[in-house]
């Protein structure tokens, strides 16, 4: 399949998402970490328009944007599982659950740690659980019983949420909150259990631990 | 293919995406007008996590979001012309321009009409100005010469971008503008053109006259 790289960096959920498809589809590939401050040339001639991580590399031509790469990935990638599900509707379905996480629901996680005031944060939290609710009911009616939401093995909308898993670790450990709770959302619980032990995944989830000391490190002002 | 529906409202570029989708594979569709003020118990039931417009339904099941189902459309309809290329970069290039257009472009020339001030004005000016330049870059790439973006037929960043024409005209009236000069974007001039004498398209974009005494009514405060 020729050459492939990722650009990107270890913390990044949306960088994860481009590893995880890479590794279904057991394609090997050069793991180029950018390091952000300043963005290397490469950043800024593979992505002129957003100058954001993750960027594939796939002989030389880059493709941008986390969801996209993925479905390129399955798409250029025939032979290996399919990421996407066959079914038209189940397809539809999950690319719609996939934008929910993507536009509102993490939105909401990312605020949390960043909110100013404690009503602000009461809200994204409010926003954040109720979001998970949501997304336990999709997981009933898309797994239809199975592991993932796309059935025996990972596909689209598990790596879509799969690739927080880290980030939600952290965030419950950081703002005392607890997001993957087994009383109200007991499916989402095992799927993340699942999600994590997986092969094509282990390697690419960052530690909670390193994650918190990364968060730490960026998001919060050094004691005087 | 079963019983269709299209839940949407005339002036909707995103529903309009819907309608060139289907006639694009000759599907018949019942067009059903939603009135948006009380929301329909159909919309509510049929969205119940965004209660917006477009929703297909396709033997009743609801579908979503413009672009997943124009995506969802071109699956389920595997007979007509292809609606996505089929080479999987150009798909990925095709995907990265509509998204662009629905997360960056959009938003500014929604503003320009809206726009709280002068600065504001000519900043969402700007904004649009500059992304029909990226987007005059970007068709030359994608199209290769032939008459649209995805070659010698309508196909997905046709009708990500082209729904908005419409609006596009309105805009250039009612907020004195020049968008789509055939000095600065000569081959999107063109494109629009052939876009909207396009037969899957004609009977579904509005005159720019309707356009404009819609936003009249809907926009701008009553003369006391």
């Amino acid at each position: 399949m020729g050459e492939v790289k990722v650009l990107g960096a270890w913390p990044s959920p949306f960088v994860m998402r481009a590893r995880i498809a890479l590794n279904l589809k057991s394609a090997d590939y050069e793991f180029i970490q950018e390091t952000m401050n300043p963005k290397s040339q490469l950043l800024l001639e593979s992505n002129p328009v957003y100058k954001k991580i993750p960027v594939l590399l796939h002989n030389q031509r880059p493709v941008c944007e986390s969801m996209i790469i993925v479905q390129y990935i399955d798409d250029a990638w025939p032979t290996g599982p399919s990421i996407l599900p066959s079914d038209p509707y189940d397809r539809a379905i999950a690319r719609f659950w996939a934008a929910y996480i993507d536009d509102k629901w993490f939105p909401s996680l990312s605020t949390i740690a960043r909110a100013q005031g404690e009503e602000a944060r009461v809200e994204a939290i409010k926003q954040v659980i109720s979001g998970i609710q949501l997304l336990e009911e999709a997981f009933e009616k898309c797994s239809k019983g199975k592991s993932f939401f796309s059935g025996d093995s990972i596909g689209l909308l598990d790596i879509a949420l799969g690739c927080f898993l880290g980030w939600i670790k952290t965030t419950e450990k950081m703002a005392g909150v607890k997001i993957l709770d087994p009383e109200t959302v007991p499916h989402l619980v095992g799927w993340a259990e699942r999600f994590c032990a997986d092969s094509a995944v282990k390697e690419v989830m960052p530690e909670t631990e390193k994650l918190i000391a990364f968060a730490k490190a960026k998001f919060q002002p050094p004691s005087k």
